[in-house]
């Protein structure tokens, strides 16, 4: 009794303490620990689960658009990451540097890769001689460090895991075209897999990537009203082409600078799944990624034949395709609830003695706590009717939050006090000068999150100085 | 035709000089390429495919059995590294240090994870507590780093990619059973799914892991009469437990001490599976870890109808659940033929206009150059049964290859001249000495590669001083 109310109690709520809140739940899910490495976090099986599952869709996705998976040396010599003049100013200061091998001083100090354009430039030199040796679309999952300097579980660490696409084209169009390809697979993986609306755009060349000519983004809303940067698709142009001599034979048989891309995504999205959908009784999984979609919980299980109805539940849910399993240990049946909704699984299944006599079952499900009963004949059809409604309306829910916290303004005074009084997304008209970016970051807190593809026109000037008018802007407070 | 008959001719004959057949063929199965990271591979796509194939299959495996994937950090606290005698003097001499985090100096030193037995135990000393935390049955997927001095693509590289499982269990019986229980999971994963035969059993003292109480290993006999250890597996008793205090309270409510075990495989299987099954050809792929098991190639591919064929041969085998693809490039058949050889895909099925009237084609089998006749109606039951054959006829060459070059030996000349003129396993008696072993090592150049567990008594006395013998040893020479 006492257990089970203390896991209850402990959740800090959201609107008393949103970042309280959030670590409440990583730990309470058992998502993740921390480790005797400052800024290294440890993701335990709840976690790592989640990311399989992120991993094998997203990964599926990929290699249906022609991506090769690759593996590169977590190492990167300094002088190699000193060959493109933005990107070692960007990554130098937040590297970790290996500067010995066994009990020798290296010649070289080395340092961990924080991404790997490096890299991969130096091994397309190599590679690509001829125009039939392009496009190369290779991408690699691993883990990176940034020696950051405040950390936060799956939203910031100095170590996390992510996958790194890097690509090499012919032309400026076709790597154009990728890089807008892999922004909108991103998207959509986010809306159809995660439940977790976007609004797509690009970067402004202050927040673009250290080395891009242009960074393409992916930005999620929280329940908060921050946003989280989910995803990003830089396109570099032929820059880090000319640092590093990667050159191709065109059909002509002249020599030509290739185009190249990256795109990242990362266990932050981890932190998005429990930022977007999560509430005051834990975490809420979308099915797609839930580690376990079902959990049967047997009512007055010592009674005979309830255990076996929950494995024979079990099986028939297993072999329709469904993540279960069966809560038969020896809590109590509110305890066994409160855990459910806890580590998010989609739905419950309550069976008991009553129940069974009945041919039915009762259905709880986690987004809408609505208790259904189904018939225990049709429970292979039900479930996975089920859970493809949570993840539509996870989806739903998650849209119409972010949409009912984004905010139009045409005057700089509602625009600041709408940022400092509303949190969500505010969207105002930019003249394109780094001036005007700093000054609202000064006044508000807010930065640019994007300049969404979907343009419009909500005035002809500048939010901030009053000039001519060059883009709609999404503006806001950011994780 | 000067490049199809290069790719042939570069590949030097195994007989001829074994170490240059196996650069030439990671280098023309394009299964890896060298960086700028002295010590360090690219693992490139045709290469990174099997991998991911070794991956799925074995964290199937090993899921069924209880394990739970995790992520721990990269690094290692010096301190950290240092509480297990036995572990660090092993381990310390060949790691790398990281010393600087951005333009700081560190306050400690950290290592990156030659192995994780000591970020585990500072992590198990922090979540277990009682009898009902256990057993803890964990494992990742990463990649370590040892700073190695000569360095082999695949077999010995300063950073490979592998899996390691961590366990801690409440008693000694149990620790002992998950060890055993992964070594033969191991092999059978060898046996069923790389088609590579593996002898069982117990390393030595001085061949076991820093720290370990017992190693067991699976040891497989290359094509050139080395032995490669393939896998390992560890028992560590409670000695980790007692360097980081890990206990527990018993159902009697007293404190014990857990006990632990930790077993691996790496990226090395890609080197045995190149040195077990390869040919002068090239690659020759188990049909389970080859990413293309069957490779169409279109004859006449200009006339009607012959590429649609070859397209909806395709489909059908797709649907059917063989990895397959089309080679409709236009090279001519016999560099196709080649290439097919050299990448190691198990079948390729020739199809032309007469075979299309003919209602046939042509499918050649990689392990024995056999050519068949299919008809094309039946291609979706032939095409698995023949891989499936592929699979079972690859095991039994090599477990034929093993098993005529394993000796007995029970006089020392005979020993000595057995393993310098017989490349392979010579089983001999052993009394359990050090001595012996180094003895033997400085005569021959062969280590004790295990004591197997199907023992025998070959004679009473050790093979080395004669004395009272203890156990039965395989030795060979080993990468």
């Amino acid at each position: 009794m006492a257990d089970e109310k203390k896991q209850v109690e402990q959740i800090t709520s959201m609107s008393e303490d949103f970042a309280q809140w959030y670590t409440d739940i990583v730990s309470k899910a058992e998502l993740m620990d921390y480790s005797s490495v400052k800024g290294c976090m440890i993701i335990k099986p709840a976690g790592y689960a989640i990311w399989e599952l992120i991993q094998k869709q997203l990964d599926a996705m990929f290699k249906e658009t022609g991506v090769e998976n690759v593996y590169m040396p977590m190492f990167i010599p300094e002088s190699l990451l000193e060959k493109e003049k933005d990107h070692v100013e960007g990554f130098a200061p937040e590297v970790a540097w290996v500067t010995y091998g066994g009990l020798e001083p290296l010649e070289e100090r080395l340092c961990v890769r924080p991404t790997s354009e490096t890299l991969f430039c130096d091994f397309y030199k190599n590679i690509i001689q001829s125009y039939r040796d392009l496009p190369k679309v290779y991408n690699q999952w691993c883990s990176v460090v940034r020696w950051e300097k405040t950390t936060r579980p799956f939203l910031r660490s100095r170590e996390f895991l992510w996958q790194e696409g890097h690509t090499a084209h012919a032309t400026a169009e076709e790597a154009q075209e990728r890089t807008e390809q892999m922004l909108n697979l991103y998207a959509d993986f986010c809306e159809q897999v995660l439940a977790i609306p976007v609004v797509r755009g690009r970067k402004t060349d202050k927040e673009k990537f250290a080395g891009a000519e242009a960074t393409y983004t992916i930005e999620a809303l929280m329940h908060d009203g921050k946003a989280l940067q989910s995803g990003t698709s830089h396109n570099f142009g032929d820059g880090f082409a000319k640092a590093f001599g990667i050159q191709y034979t065109d059909k002509e048989n002249k020599l030509q600078y290739v185009h190249q891309t990256s795109w990242g995504m990362t266990t932050r999205l981890i932190g998005a799944i429990i930022m977007v959908h999560g509430d005051d009784s834990g975490l809420k999984l979308p099915p797609r990624v839930a580690p376990v979609q079902a959990v049967i919980v047997p009512i007055m299980q010592n009674k005979e034949g309830v255990l076996e109805k929950a494995a024979e539940l079990k099986d028939r849910l297993v072999k329709a395709g469904i993540r279960v399993k069966v809560d038969d240990t020896d809590k109590r049946p509110g305890f066994k609830f409160s855990e459910q909704e806890m580590r998010g699984f989609p739905v419950r299944i309550e069976c008991g003695p009553k129940d069974i006599e009945a041919g039915t079952c009762v259905v709880v499900r986690r987004d809408t706590h609505e208790k259904l009963t189904v018939a225990i004949d049709a429970i292979e059809t039900e479930i996975p009717r089920i859970l493809d409604d949570i993840q539509k309306n996870m989806l739903e829910t998650a849209r119409a939050h972010r949409d009912s916290h984004t905010y139009d303004a045409t005057e700089y005074g509602e625009f600041c006090e709408t940022i400092n009084n509303k949190p969500g997304f505010v969207r105002a008209m930019w003249c394109g000068d780094r001036a005007c970016e700093d000054k609202i970051k000064e006044d508000t807190g807010a930065t640019s999150r994007c300049m969404p593809f979907a343009q419009e026109k909500l005035s002809d000037k500048c939010i901030c100085c009053g000039k001519p008018a060059k883009a709609l802007v999404y503006w806001g407070r950011a994780y």
